[in-house]
């Protein structure tokens, strides 16, 4: 074996964790979510950015107004999940760059002056954290079920502002029954790995 | 404790894990590479698509031609890593779509038919495996040393096409002397994470 990560803990994050599109009643409490975040930040970005935001959206009348949103195959799961998350890159992140980064605190107007530029690297940074979350989620043993299908531009005016690009909305909660579909194949190795 | 993975791993891939810039001189071998994709292979994305394409820089030609293209902090360390990686997008993938997401061969034509799309996609998913990647390399008990400062042009005109697009490089290996900074400070939880 040349992974020194216990087999179970593979399991639990990789090789049996699957995406649920049907979730179990129990509650996913807000303990749950600070103990996901507060290991999943550790994560590496660019400059130690952060622009990953997490919009908790617990009340019944948030809940509609999201599944108002979600592509019609997306509803009935995110109407019924415990708990749904909407992921959103923070595309004035630079703002903290001094903060998280104190050793160069000059990356900011160095790097990050111009909204194109910061809106890229918040795509793609928030991108990272989003993976990061959903490996905390399966260490919290519970099951995520990201979706991308939805209204971009309704989440973003609903529940976000100018400044918030939604990435992805995500159900969390222990799976319930006929929760996957079967493991669709991955590509091998050598098809995604070249060596010069 | 909100989370059900063991301590010990949290610690290999996320609260004692850190960025290396500095390596010993013990080789990553291909056996490692081929584990920790095969690991990492089952994080998900959407509609099960699979962008991320990893470059192993392996060759001492190759290896100094890379280092031509990195920015001036990022040379001596990425000529010194036992192994480094380009990670690259496939703006491509959805030729793969019908064999990865047999259940829906459709989706390769209803959303992926036009290349804008297609690299906003790939750039986004490919994104979240490199994230995995990153997890992954952890967990091989290894540490990565991602870095985007580098001349993304010239890195792709030398080492790819123009269906691939780079994302990063990923210095591997196990970490040396004073591999690392001091640990930057992360958002609180309530600076990112909101409930409506």
């Amino acid at each position: 074996m040349s992974l020194v990560l216990d087999p179970r803990a593979q399991d639990l994050l990789f090789r049996e964790a699957r995406t649920a599109n049907a979730f179990s009643a129990e509650p996913v409490t807000d303990e749950q979510v600070q103990a996901i975040y507060d290991l999943v930040k550790y994560g590496p970005t660019a400059f130690n950015q952060t622009p990953l935001r997490i919009v908790l959206v617990r009340s019944a009348e948030s809940r509609e107004r999201l599944v108002d949103h979600m592509a019609e195959g997306n509803k009935a799961k995110t109407a019924s999940a415990p708990l749904v998350a909407i992921l959103a890159a923070d595309n004035e992140f630079h703002e903290e760059l001094p903060a998280l980064l104190p050793h160069f605190p000059q990356a900011k107007d160095l790097f990050f002056s111009e909204r194109p530029v910061r809106e890229q690297s918040a795509s793609m940074n928030a991108a990272l954290q989003a993976a990061y979350f959903i490996v905390g989620v399966r260490a919290a043993g519970l099951a995520a079920g990201p979706m991308t299908g939805f209204d971009f531009a309704g989440v973003q005016k609903e529940f976000l502002d100018d400044d918030h690009t939604p990435l992805m909305v995500v159900n969390i909660g222990k799976p319930g029954e006929d929760a996957s579909f079967p493991r669709s194949p991955r590509l091998d190795f050598d098809q995604v790995v070249s060596t010069v």
